[in-house]
């Protein structure tokens, strides 16, 4: 896969691109990531990028040449050869009037996803990383403080995407969220010792309570259950807190679970608990709404 | 305001703590911000930061006893002396046994508010965005892979937040994304320029197209109303695109919006313009549900 990022501030990209996982992604040859200052494409002599908007009030908007010119450089770069891109190679020359992003013509691999990060977008979620991973190609744009000229939600991108319901300085920051999120979907980047934390959230629920060494700690105990060697019981006894810790905090996500009778009866035990008075609830180990209630 | 991060990988924080809005906050002297790698209180010959989960089962667990330390000793190290912090003046020496984050002693300052970020957090909202930007002192505390120990949870952390349903390598982008919108609602850093963007999502309604120059691009034409100087009609056609496109992306939106009697009648129509066929509906500018569906 190569993924492609326009943005104003390519700077904050390097650590994040370098380490862990990306990093390592990238070492494997898995995946490309660039990211480009489409600054390079503005095609006016003080290299604007952005003007004031039509109809008047605050804030400046960005113009839809330089975007356009940008995402249609990287998509033909990759089109004419197959060879390895280099962000040296810029070449703005010759391009036709319409989009060629769009333009599929045969035999010439598909054409890349064009992601605007934006608060208007759809919400990101795992089913659309999981649809993203699929994809050989990803641009992503990134604007910063601006908004974006509607021609280029219009009749450039593909998707836009938000991450969440809160308001960000750039699109930077999320566009990275959804590039990790996408690329440990990739064959071969997560080893085995990942992939298990991946399949505990495809249980549809939220994760049970983990312990380590020490099996006492300022006098805080490991559950005995879990030091009982009893596979049955610590397994029971981690569906059941996956169960509780769900309905507590995230109720609306049993309603994608499917549910054991065992499961059903433990939910209603529960219920019933939360009916009688506020100390016949709480095993060791669960049940706090926010960590620290207890301290 | 202060903000330590802890984490495996605080070189992931380099570029994104320097640019843009955090960069400039940090110049000006109203917030420090601080990546600290926890494995630097590990209290063991390897450095060992994580172990075997009690109870089997595949991944790692982070152990309790440097995440206690750490956040401890970043605490203390305000508390004692309210001269300007060094991540070199380490001193782990002394420690009480309980912990000191949550012991209030009198006049010694407000206890730190100390964020865990995982799956099962809260999910961060701009509500809680704007609480978290009345506290003096953040610490975040970030897992890669491995999960927490659940005493840590319990016993250490003040808030557990989520930014969203996908899966991430790790708590650093997380953490990223809940300081930007965080640092960004402080007094004096965002300038007049951007308090603009701002304002348009306290209406409660997604924004309404952007346009600037050219009038004209590649045949796409800036809508006629933007370009009148007629600006009661501007406001009208703003606040229905707004109205139009928070009803077709994002319903559930509006119930939180007070609705004028004009924009009860514009949303009337759109329903019924959604129940007759297709090409009556779609002004210029609105009403993609993705962009790019009209190139």
């Amino acid at each position: 896969m190569r993924i492609d990022v326009l943005t104003l501030f390519p700077e904050m990209f390097e650590g994040v691109f370098q380490a862990s996982i990306l990093g390592k992604a990238r070492d494997k040859g898995i995946v490309k990531l660039n990211a480009v200052n489409f600054r390079l494409y503005a095609n006016n002599k003080h290299n604007t990028v952005d003007d004031y908007p039509y109809g008047g009030g605050g804030g400046m908007v960005l113009k839809p040449e330089p975007i356009f010119a940008a995402v249609e450089d990287l998509a033909a770069s990759v089109r004419e050869e197959q060879a390895p891109f280099s962000p040296e190679g810029l070449h703005n020359d010759g391009l036709p009037e319409e989009s060629q992003v769009h333009a599929q013509g045969g035999g010439e691999g598909k054409p890349p996803r064009v992601i605007l990060m934006c608060p208007q977008g759809e919400t990101f979620t795992q089913k659309k990383a999981e649809e993203l991973a699929k994809e050989e190609r990803l641009i992503f744009v990134c604007g910063h403080y601006e908004g974006y000229d509607e021609r280029i939600r219009q009749y450039l991108v593909t998707d836009e995407l938000s991450i969440g319901d809160y308001v960000l300085t750039g699109g930077e920051l999320p566009a990275m969220v959804v590039i990790d999120s996408v690329v440990r979907l990739l064959p071969g980047v997560l080893g085995n010792e990942n992939s298990a934390v991946t399949d505990s959230f495809s249980t549809g629920l939220l994760e049970y309570p983990h312990y380590t060494r020490p099996a006492s700690f300022r006098g805080w105990d490991v559950p005995d259950v879990l030091i009982s060697g009893h596979h049955e019981n610590i397994d029971k006894w981690r569906r059941r807190q996956s169960l509780e810790r769900t309905w507590r905090r995230r109720p609306e996500l049993l309603e994608g679970v499917e549910l054991s009778r065992q499961d059903k009866q433990w939910l209603d035990q529960l219920k019933l608990e939360m009916e009688r008075p506020k100390e016949a609830s709480n095993d060791q180990g669960c049940g706090q709404e926010t960590g620290g209630t207890k301290a």
